[in-house]
């Protein structure tokens, strides 16, 4: 039985590893930290968790908790994980961190766009970046993962075959995605009240997002060059879910077929991303509470650009469910286990 | 392995069976019925389960289906079912009905109340009221369970020690419900719409509502007199979720220990049912996606009644839960087989 | 011109009444305090003003306002309105407050409800329930208004032409009210995120809500003698409206005629109340944005009692709205200036 | 006052009408058309015009109509208006058509696009495209409006100020729009229902949306030469609103200044048009039943893009409160008359 413990177990994320856990079957979590709550039932803050969770939650004691557990995740706040981790504690245990802290190779890049000085440098170029469907032979044997952003997850998945076949114009790629709100956290801020989301869709962070340099680097990596987007995110009145549309130039005109084959080549046997057929557009509510990403595409002939589509649940294959799929990978574990839920509609 | 039939498999309350059994380790559906969708995949009505259900809908021949089957669920409206049944598929085939047509067990006052005629009316003193948590010695010799409704459940679950015990007046109880959505189920009217539904609260069949005898007759048996009382059910703008708080006088002024331990005497070793502690008021959010009933009270000094609380998913404990519950007591497994989901929150 | 200061006008109520007062054509706001915001332009606050308000946010300066004004609106937290009044102030200028301050004649039930100390109970005798329909005429004459809370205004108008005219049981009514999520403030709390409003329904305060006591003290007035209730509300996933369900044992038979004669009586010249014809239920989405109380009835034969539902606009007629009546009143004003909204569906 | 009839005043647009024309001085209802609901009363259909509209339905008669009024609002789907329009009926009466039979001009377009024959081509010519703010003075002088559709107003009113000037690569416009579900109609479809639509975020027609040929002509008039766009819709879970977020690539590097300064220069006499400082992104709560359009736009200088952005509500400018404007420029009233309803919030 793997022991796991969660710093930060009471934000949405954090607690969405808390439900996928309880119905893993060779992992259990010990350890609920959460700062704000010492102390505190976790059933007390998460009345879904009565008479299911037992458990305090208890203070964010790294080094304490690299003792007491095999795996730790960190659900916080950027920076967090960065401060705390040292050589010490990954020899005892690994880390998979939801954060953005080991995400992005180049430190300058990092901290011009998070604008925080980066605690552990010394660690970046060990880090794996865990998106599974692509780096799974390196996750393997990661004592730290860097857990992929939601947007960067949504977005790359729904749009690497292409790139990584070299078929869209680099410099053409723009990302429109849309989030629920669960993505913004569960800090008590004005802006996310239900009365200022509700009815409401506004975009944020336009052309400043920091998945931006995540998604870059990533897109640059499978393209074997530079490549350079616009990515805007948008908020919208649903808890869970976000939907990624990307546009991008095709280098030369293709088929529906054609197209179909290149994301059957990277995809058919991967269980957590489903292809959807004819070009259906993929839609939020057919992947929630599941570690399905859907994706589609459609080829628009009158402009010689490919729409690509990404539909996902952002708290389970955007976080929780990822940083499962990545212990289960580095726990030599079957890939799904604990991540079988059908996704719930309504 | 149990080879399940679901007559009405895409209603909601059907496609939450599919989803369920997807999650039981004795089951497999094996006949997706569907009037309206015969020969088309299951898959492209519910998109959730892409890659997961390969099968195409079938039409509602309930002789063949008695042969292919183990249990057959009709989630249907009412009047199949009763309409379908006979003699020779009872002898081979287990039924579940969520419909009405064999809860109450007087002809009239079904008829009455629901406005049709009863087509079989020969099997209703046959069949159990599928309220496991009450008639579960009844259910595990069953050939026939009328599956209890939304409101009934959630509502009696809520009342049922104080009035087991006798310890309310019974002329004095009123139900105030609320309900999401979905048990308005997945026809296209245009009361169901977005726009109709979002930013409104209202009552409905006030006075009138159907589930009104179904719940006087279960409160009379376990008072052991009858029970007269009012119902209204409201339509709130959610998807899923009941909450019922109904209200009662008392026959003598009680504490809260004293109530809390007359609930703990019916419901300390019933997995599905939570009583809350302290007087925490339910929440639909705490149970959305699970089987549970969470229950909670509070005694009113003041005006000397007592205010009883319970929160459920209607398409889970209020339907599909409760059926897939039903069926496991029927075949002797364990009774939360294929229930053990968390509740998912946000 | 009336000129108008409002203290708290960047809450939910206090920005109604700027909203409402753009549309009136014989006031205009010269004062916009609120605390959180001085010196930041109101436009950039409430984003919905740009280009229409050009002032700044202003601190809570009492008695320069009451140089400043005709009249000040208190939209803010209880026991600040009952801080600041003094003789001097109201003899320069008329306040109505939206805070409980001067709503309760009994200090001591004042005090044990909202568990603080009245500041200035002095004027609480000389202070006017401002509920229009009922107290038109001391309204005219007063110099303080206490503007009625949301639930007391809704149950109380949907209950009162049956209370008034004695038909029925004092002691047997129980309102059960449902309240969208402006009613809970613009206060940044967890649990008013949209993550935990959203596909939730709960009860709070229940047999120990401060509306209570305000209901009560009303209802008294028109029996004539002393009415306890009880009364729930609950928080349900909508921006605006609350719908009242409300019970009571009739003291002889009535028939729907007989009962809707009476609302008629008290009703049929009153512009904001409307009484549904037939026992249609009232619905919060026929009154949103509009100053409406819409009233109808059920009677129940088998149980006995009447079932009373009230739908309105909590932040209109529940708060701003019938604040602004308050005015009209005192000013000598048409009723309905500035209320003519029609109400906003979808 | 001016008599207006309305073919279709019970769909959502419909019945905008009749609220926005309830709150002007100089106009009047005096003919409620709708197929669905004819001899009904307006107010059993729309309950929030009980005690307000005292009319009922009547059938689609175009000819009668012409007698009874002085201008015709046709709110119905495609292909009606143009099979009713004649001469006759046009020498009588003014016709604002607010679906798209008049708003493409080369027929075989509309045709491939809609994929129904037009039924009175002969007067594509003289019909108007009734964008008040670009062809203000044409539609002074029309018999004939063709009402522009919902997304059409906003994508195009928010980049108009760079096409116009020449700014921007007319090949580069890629508009990714998010609706809110009134848009979709008052029709019974069961994806429109609220337990599809909630929690629920998609793309439709994606590549083949009947608005895109609208928008390319508008824009290419605008820019002196073919503009040749990508348009996507999206469906997110609200009842109004439209967000539109445009990406185009700048022809040279300008500063946000040299921006601003276009789109002022376009727009600040303009009062339904507001533009935002300091590239705020609008939201579609800052206009919610109002008939303002928010724009703003942000530079990209890493892409060499321009991000444009509008926000309105699709019931308002973009369908009902869009016609109102014509009918006050056609009649010769100020142009915002019945139209100054500020945006509600919450």
């Amino acid at each position: 039985m793997i022991k796991v413990g969660i710093i930060g177990s009471t934000g949405y994320a954090g607690a969405e590893i808390v439900r996928l856990i309880q119905q893993h079957k060779e992992a259990e979590v010990v350890w609920f930290g959460s700062r704000s709550y010492v102390d505190e039932k976790y059933a007390d803050v998460f009345k879904n968790m009565f008479q299911i969770v037992d458990a305090k939650c208890m203070d964010d004691n790294m080094e304490e908790l690299a003792d007491a557990v095999d795996v730790i995740f960190t659900a916080t706040p950027q920076g967090l994980c960065g401060s705390l981790v040292n050589e010490e504690i990954l020899k005892k245990v690994k880390i998979i961190d939801l954060s953005a802290d080991f995400r992005i190779k180049d430190v300058a890049t990092y901290e011009k766009w998070y604008g925080i000085k980066h605690q552990s440098p010394q660690f970046i170029e060990e880090a794996v970046y865990g998106l599974c469907e692509v780096n799974r032979d390196k996750i393997k044997d990661a004592r730290l993962i860097a857990n992929p952003g939601c947007f960067p997850t949504c977005s790359f998945l729904s749009i690497y075959p292409m790139v990584k076949e070299g078929l869209v114009d680099p410099k053409s790629i723009i990302i429109d995605a849309k989030s629920g709100t669960s993505g913004a956290g569960r800090g008590a801020k004005v802006n996310n009240l239900f009365c200022e989301v509700n009815e409401n869709c506004k975009a944020y962070g336009v052309a400043t997002h920091r998945h931006t340099p995540e998604i870059e680097e990533q897109l640059s990596y499978a393209a074997g060059e530079e490549v350079m987007i616009n990515f805007t995110p948008h908020l919208i009145p649903m808890q869970r879910g976000i939907l990624a549309t990307s546009y991008a130039t095709l280098k030369k005109p293709m088929t529906y077929e054609e197209v179909k084959a290149v994301y059957d080549k990277y995809y058919k046997d991967e269980y957590f991303v489903r292809v959807l057929e004819n070009s259906t557009p993929p839609e939020t509510r057919w992947v929630e509470g599941s570690n399905f990403v859907d994706v589609s595409f459609k080829v628009d002939e009158r402009t010689g650009r490919i729409i690509m589509m990404g539909a996902m649940d952002n708290l389970v294959k955007g976080a929780a469910g990822q940083a499962v799929q990545n212990m289960n990978i580095m726990f030599g574990l079957p890939e799904n286990e604990g991540l079988q839920q059908v996704p719930m509609f309504p």
